[in-house]
């Protein structure tokens, strides 16, 4: 068999499964659709053998044939049919002729699942738990190691697979509800089908959009993962990458269109610069740097100017949005592709799911380069619009990392903190920013801020009160350290203890857990569970006293709820002032600890210990 | 005689020579006013012995009573009229009567100065002076001590009066021309009589808002000095102040209203944070303390909400801007007064003289607090338009500070530089803010640079090519020394030697200066003078490049000149390619240095020096 005749041989078995049915020489994406879909449109890519040369048809009442495109490979045609709402579920042919050979694809369109819990969105009522599935649980050692696949697991190496997969978090779901969190998101499960060489365990380098990578578990799996969720009260946010995809991708053996990803050697790899795409006075240099550059040499760049491309992409998200049930997206490298494709893919995908969300990866160094992320930003004088819902607040962990760091000075230490947040009018919503102390790209932040508990704590519960949408970073509530330097990204993407059969503890536990994991996993699930109670933190607003003498104090409230939070840095206690605060306390007599349950007497000025985050409800 | 009668006796006194006519034992602000004004409202403040008791009264064709208001002291009333621009210039009566007793002013309407070159503004065209009058040049030893002024020359004393004087200006106006300046900011020239042990040599404690202070000279010198500068093609800047006065201003024997200041025993002194303006999560508590704290126990601090107050300040810069010819303001501390104050002031000022221009002193640490203060902002959201076209761009002087005093990495060091240009989304128009390098409160930067000669020239190099309006402070043309810290405010306030009769040299003439003082005097020259021949520079678009390898390379451009910049930070010389900078190269194949003349072969790859920053103009 030739290359690509192998290909679709390993294509036709692959998707079998799926009831996928179609002619077995030719591949088609997606493997199949719904009746009754928010958008009329439909693009099929079809790859076969020179199947650009044959001629598409399709006779079938309320479905619509709205242009067909060959690749600049032989191998592909790209088919746009427009489908009637009127359209029963079931199937259709679409006929493709060239001469006297005709070839027929019976397209399946599946009735649309109707279920309650499903594309919810997320917000700030919600504490998402961010995990990587090759890190997290191995629930099914069986699918370590794949026949068939280029990496098997090697748990001995930092960044190579280690066995984790859809069963392990599954078998955890308790774990992750009762800590409190109330979302997941998984770094990509989509099939990274990479060398052992480029470690894909993380999942940023699909090799397959269509599918879920076997060693994590089946597209099927997955779907049943979202349900367990559903049922459990958890949300999903799957986490995709529009930006690039892994070198052996298939399409990288037979690109559709010579445009389809960009010239790695006429821009080499990216900047890394993403204050490019708002910066006023860039330069085409640094911007085709940050936008056709590599991420890394084995990630070609798609390139998202070629409309088939674009087309597949967003149809991508429709279709997983649709057959999984997923609440929400992460989008990777949010900055890196072209801003237009960008806004159109949100746009697209906010306007057939209106109650979904998207946060876009935007990671920069200022509060202005962040801002000009979200939809509806204050001031469209630079005539672009993004459409995305949420951005990842990178502001708020860069002013939790030197609030511990700096010494307390007249912008330096806790000042970072109040700076972040007094920056807010330049967001349309700061409420939607997700907001997080470390992720998977950050170091351990217990390490950064110096392992002390007390300083992890004090983070926590400002991560947990302040505005936004707050994100934990698996194993951070178990005050996990950052490992060896020598680990590389390894070093930030440990293994949970007792997800792996044989660990000689496991964290899932009580009993498994060290003290300290304990006195931390208690604080947080503490937290977080009284969050769910407070409307003044879930969504109320927000109002702060400039940092004085190393202390911050700020509250949230409604009309019928009010919560202080006092962050003292100081190594002893500090008194605060009742009439310094009396426009918040007025009418209030005391405040109860809600970690402590102690109350404090608010009538007067009152003492708070050195180094806690104090939070009170009041009465 | 009485307090009042001897405060009246002593207005009587010194209005005299101003050609006021009116009755002598009533004081009446403004001293006159003028006809035709591009206002048709007057607000005569009258003071005298139980003023407030008279009703006022006029009879002149075009001239109308609109309402009368009494203060609080029995000794204030405020006549507000209308005056129809039919009303020729000339003097009206307005009489004052309480039962038996009638008082007449006899006020006086000029005519207004027909000039060209009057109120003209500034623009990014300029390079302004800012100088301090007390400091630059005793021009007048005999107006040192004033006789009946509390506070005598005391040129030893670091926070002492120096002497200095407009004269003193005045004599070395050619200086200021010569080096390229084209507008001279001076620091206020207000009467700040002032006692010995509160320093007013600064001039921001105003005891009186319509006279110059005779130290300085008298209110006709003042209009001598402009007309002098106008003759020269220097455009002159005045230096105001509505937050506060002196707390020896004669308002303070005899208050007109109980709100007419802020009482500094509920709020104390100010945060001096003016981020709080800025912020949505703002307290009550800090911004009382913002707006109504005293900026020092010596100043009180205006509370701007009181009406007769408001239109009183707003009147006193229509006054000066018409009675002088002055062709900008700089507004003192703009984030502390009111800010529904300070819009409707900028707002009045520039509707009545639309050529003008005002830079609000915005003294914050973000780009986002800095930019919430220019007119247009984008994005009214929060609802507040300040109607103020130039703002002090202190994210600039930082980025240069940072730049010579930070290791070049991932954000820091020259980064700086470029993260502070690249938020330039954030303002309506960048290239109205006005830039500098260091001012009368921040210590010289030839200090904080390490007195390193080369980091100086670079910095100025920078400042006199980059967006924005550029201020240069006297002296640090100079490489002038911050001065000892034991001096305070003093040590950034340093006299220019020569400047006072006896000094033992004039930095005013080529031999009097050392040979660093003229290698440095003769690059800012060089550059400013180049300058004004760049409409690139002046007002063309910029395209700057991410730096790399702390090396930063920017354009300036139109469609008919094109400018290339490089600041090198590396001691050692560095390659520039020409392939990398194509896209503003093209076309170019030299580039004349503007300060050695010599050329640059741009066709292939050139090296500049370490430590330089190279301004070519493209051939």
């Amino acid at each position: 068999m030739g290359k690509l005749k192998l290909l679709l041989f390993l294509f036709a078995l692959s998707f079998g499964t799926n009831g996928l049915a179609q002619q077995s020489d030719l591949k088609v994406e997606p493997p199949f659709w719904y009746a009754k879909m928010p958008t009329e449109n439909l693009q099929l890519m079809i790859y076969g053998e020179n199947i650009g040369q044959y001629k598409a048809n399709v006779q079938h009442k309320g479905i619509t044939m709205v242009k067909q495109v060959s690749g600049d490979s032989p191998n592909y045609k790209f088919v746009y049919l427009e489908i009637s709402p009127d359209v029963l579920a079931g199937t259709f042919s679409l006929t493709l002729t060239n001469g006297a050979d005709t070839k027929t694809i019976s397209y399946e369109l599946k009735p649309r699942v109707k279920e309650l819990k499903r594309n919810q969105g997320f917000s700030s009522e919600d504490v998402i738990y961010l995990l990587m599935p090759d890190r997290f649980a191995n629930g099914n050692p069986n699918n370590d190691t794949v026949e068939g696949m280029l990496e098997p697991a090697r748990r001995d190496h930092p960044s190579g697979r280690h066995g984790g997969d859809l069963k392990g978090v599954l078998d955890h779901l308790d774990y992750i509800k009762n800590l409190g969190m109330t979302a997941v998101w998984l770094t990509p499960v989509f099939e990274n089908d990479q060398t052992p060489e480029y470690k894909a365990y993380h999942g940023y380098a699909a090799t397959d959009m269509y599918k879920i990578d076997r060693r994590f578990g089946s597209n099927e799996e997955f779907v049943a993962f979202v349900k367990a969720c559903h049922d459990k009260g958890l949300k999903v946010i799957m986490d995709m990458i529009h930006n690039h995809i892994g070198d052996q991708h298939w399409w990288m053996k037979d690109l559709p269109f010579k445009d389809w990803v960009h010239d790695h050697e006429v821009y080499g790899n990216t900047n890394y610069r993403g204050t490019i795409a708002s910066d006023p006075y860039a330069s085409k240099y640094d911007n085709n740097k940050l936008v056709k550059g590599w991420f890394v040499t084995e990630m070609p760049d798609l390139d998202q100017r070629n409309q088939q491309l674009a087309d597949y992409l967003i149809q991508n998200t429709l279709w997983w949005i649709e057959y999984s049930g997923i609440d929400g997206i992460r989008m990777d490298t949010y900055l890196y592709p072209y801003q237009d494709y960008m806004a159109r893919w949100a746009k697209e995908v906010i306007a057939a799911y209106p109650h979904f969300n998207i946060v876009g990866e935007s990671w920069v160094e200022t509060v202005a380069h962040e801002s000009y992320w979200q939809q509806d930003k204050p001031g469209e004088n630079d005539g672009y619009e993004s459409y995305l819902p949420s951005v990842t607040d990178f502001q708020i962990h860069f002013a939790v990392r030197d609030a511990f760091n700096q010494g307390f000075g007249w912008e330096t230490g806790l000042m970072k903190i109040y700076y972040a947040l007094s920056q807010d009018r330049l967001y349309s919503d700061p409420m939607k920013n997700v907001i997080f102390l470390d992720n998977h790209d950050i170091s351990r932040i217990y390490s950064t801020l110096g392992e002390n508990p007390k300083h992890l704590k004090m983070a926590y519960a400002f991560l947990l009160t302040t505005r936004g949408i707050p994100q934990v970073y698996y194993g951070t509530e178990l005050a996990f350290k950052a490992g060896p330097s020598d680990w590389g990204d390894g070093a930030k993407r440990a293994e949970m203890p007792g997800g792996w059969a044989g660990d000689s503890r496991s964290v899932f536990t009580k009993e498994g857990r060290t003290a300290e994991e304990n006195d931390m996993h208690q604080y947080v699930t503490k937290l977080t569970n009284w969050r769910k109670t407070s409307d003044a933190v879930k969504h109320g607003k927000l109002l702060h006293f400039v940092p004085e003498n190393n202390v911050y104090v700020y509250f949230r409230y409604t009309d019928r709820e009010r919560v202080m939070v006092i962050m003292n840095m100081n190594d002893s206690e500090v008194t605060i002032s009742r009439e310094k605060h009396l426009e918040m306390l007025r009418g209030f007599t005391f405040g109860m600890d809600v970690i402590s349950g102690k109350n404090f007497d608010l009538a007067k000025d009152f003492k708070v210990a050195g180094k806690t985050t104090t939070v009170l409800t009041l009465k």
